[in-house]
């Protein structure tokens, strides 16, 4: 597990206690799209599931507004839900009905139980939990997408775009700013010394879980078609 | 209760049914802003408290994004919120340090309980309820300024800055939009013949309890000073 | 799809409409526990995760009573939850010891994807709506168990004492009583009528969804050792 | 404030640090309930309200079990909830219908802003944080009773029921069992030193704000009839 990213010190902790973290970010799924030999209807298959994630996705930032401390952690989840409901997520729509998925086959898309397990993984922590929790458990995806654009950056081939998505400045700057939000937030209540507490031992946790739901969502992308 | 602005169909029905809803719209505080001669002191109160209430107001939007069941309900609560915290805060920010209150003032201002009657009224409805509860117990706020800043309009004086605020065509349109987001979620879930069910009379106590509480947030105003 | 238990109104039409009803009721699984060939490891396997699926069904209860609009409601509640964390899971720690599991192996069970799955799905149906989404959610689960076990009745074998629990007149009665309590909470909402509202079908949605991810919980059963 | 009752570390903390605390625990209400020169009016009115709060009280209970870490905990809310919806609720409606009140009135009762104001507060305190959010908000009234009830023992007179059994030793023990809990839970998330973490000025903050609405609850039992 060389070249992690410099995502701030909780990501650089909590990916490093996350059994499946390399499982996740070198999943087969990951290497075809690298190599370029994903078959297109797994990618497909993965762009219609992707929406129904998004969905849930961009609802835990709006919980983690909700739920946020400072005026400048709803800003910051306000701002990430902001762009994925009127800018990504229009964006998507855009993308997938260039390879032929409408928007009504997007809505009709039924989620799979990789997509439930994960997206309900998170917002559920969210709930029961607090702030810390959702973004603990919301990391690594945001971050993960961010290692892996990283590694894959330069590969070309047929995923080029997908992978140029990630690897690009500003998703770059948003995992640098997103690192440091949830380093920012972690001090604020926890004060600088939180790994030592067992808080961070229950953080760490969700941020596992949530890996290793990421490794069945891939598995998904690569089984369902 | 002539006069009733068109915000749409619930709008009229819950507010025909909230016995508060004059002693909210005509409180005395309201007057005095009409005639001008509300005491400066009770409206710089007002505005400290009111600070306080828009950071709940804005998690409550977020909140009503995280229990959006549309993407359309999810844009407009996004958007509700997305305004808020970046441009009507800052703005308050603004209008607060001109009056003399810093914004160090601002975060200290200790929220008084009709404040917190008021915000986690709402913000529990939303939790304990679904997207409706909240909506219901949100739109008396929403809504109540706009029949109010139609009904002061022009009145000049030293509010006029205030009332011009609420009067103005974005507001005005704002309260039609969000008028309108309500009666599409309740056709959506419930059916045209809605008021016609009990769950009719749950939202429509929602609403009368939140003017209710509504009634004690102008009077903290012209208590506290 | 013969020979439906009479467990109410609701379930009669959420069990009709959910495609993966036939599919989770008569899993290899459950045929395994039936005919008495599922191989104890399976059996064992399954144990272990239901107890942390008991963990999370406690808390789905615990948050139905937090979330009910009666007392009757909170009483209902309240009492499975009482059931479930004084009696039912000491029980089961007593059943695993006997099986070979001891209480810090069962502490120590990593949650399997489709666990997490179906109960984050509960719990998060439960958060993010009301209290009606909540117990659609729940009720594959209780009133399915209710179906299976007294389908099996009389099968004997190795499993006999698994199937004469649900089988038997105290879960039947449960499964009575929770299916009353479903059909009143719907109508004491949404009126006599509750089918014919959109409501209907979201609801609907919720229990073919949980009843879906039953499935992946009974083929985890089977497939992890 | 001497003669503090020992309820564990964190309510002898939270307690110093409320500005509020005297004001509570020796509000003119319980200082009439002392004194026996309470108007029966104002008690009654207090009774009425405190059927509402009791609602809403268990409520929060259940979402302590719903937000619970361990077992023991859960088991400890399943068990406050249990009671208090199995027998105190019902012994209110008796103690209630004694006096005159029956129980269709208790359940006409409107909600005073006071009682919306804490019950909200606690119940919100519990949504939007975790399981140490919700009991700091929820310490003030079950510490706060023993308190009261513990100074007020032997004063005799028309109250004397009220007093015992606040002052007795069923209710001393659980408020012995609550402090317990509460200090297990902050060490078993933030190890011993959580006295030091900004955390726990969040959490003392929480108690105080609680406090202060306790003295609404007092103030609307003298004011209203």
């Amino acid at each position: 597990m060389t070249d992690a990213p410099d995502y701030g010190r909780a990501f650089a902790l909590w990916r490093a206690a996350a059994p499946d973290w390399q499982a996740y970010t070198h999943h087969a799924f990951v290497e075809g799209l690298r190599r370029g030999d994903l078959p297109r209807a797994n990618f497909l298959h993965y762009l219609r599931q992707d929406y129904v994630f998004l969905i849930h996705f961009s609802r835990a930032w709006a919980l983690a507004a909700a739920k946020a401390d400072t005026l400048a952690e709803m800003q910051a989840a306000s701002a990430a839900l902001h762009a994925l409901v009127h800018h990504e997520m229009p964006l998507h729509v855009t993308l997938c009905a260039r390879e032929g998925i409408d928007a009504a086959a997007l809505e009709a898309t039924q989620e799979a139980p990789a997509n439930l397990a994960y997206t309900r993984y998170v917002l559920e922590a969210g709930y029961s939990g607090n702030f810390l929790d959702l973004v603990a458990a919301h990391a690594p995806c945001v971050l993960g997408y961010g290692e892996i654009g990283r590694r894959l950056a330069g590969s070309g081939g047929p995923y080029a775009e997908w992978i140029d998505t990630y690897a690009g400045d500003a998703y770059q700057a948003l995992c640098h700013d997103v690192g440091a939000l949830i380093d920012r937030a972690l001090v604020h209540r926890l004060g600088p010394d939180w790994p030592a507490l067992p808080r961070a031992g229950s953080l760490a946790s969700r941020f596992a879980t949530a890996t290793r739901l990421e490794v069945g969502f891939w598995q998904m992308g690569l089984d369902g078609v």
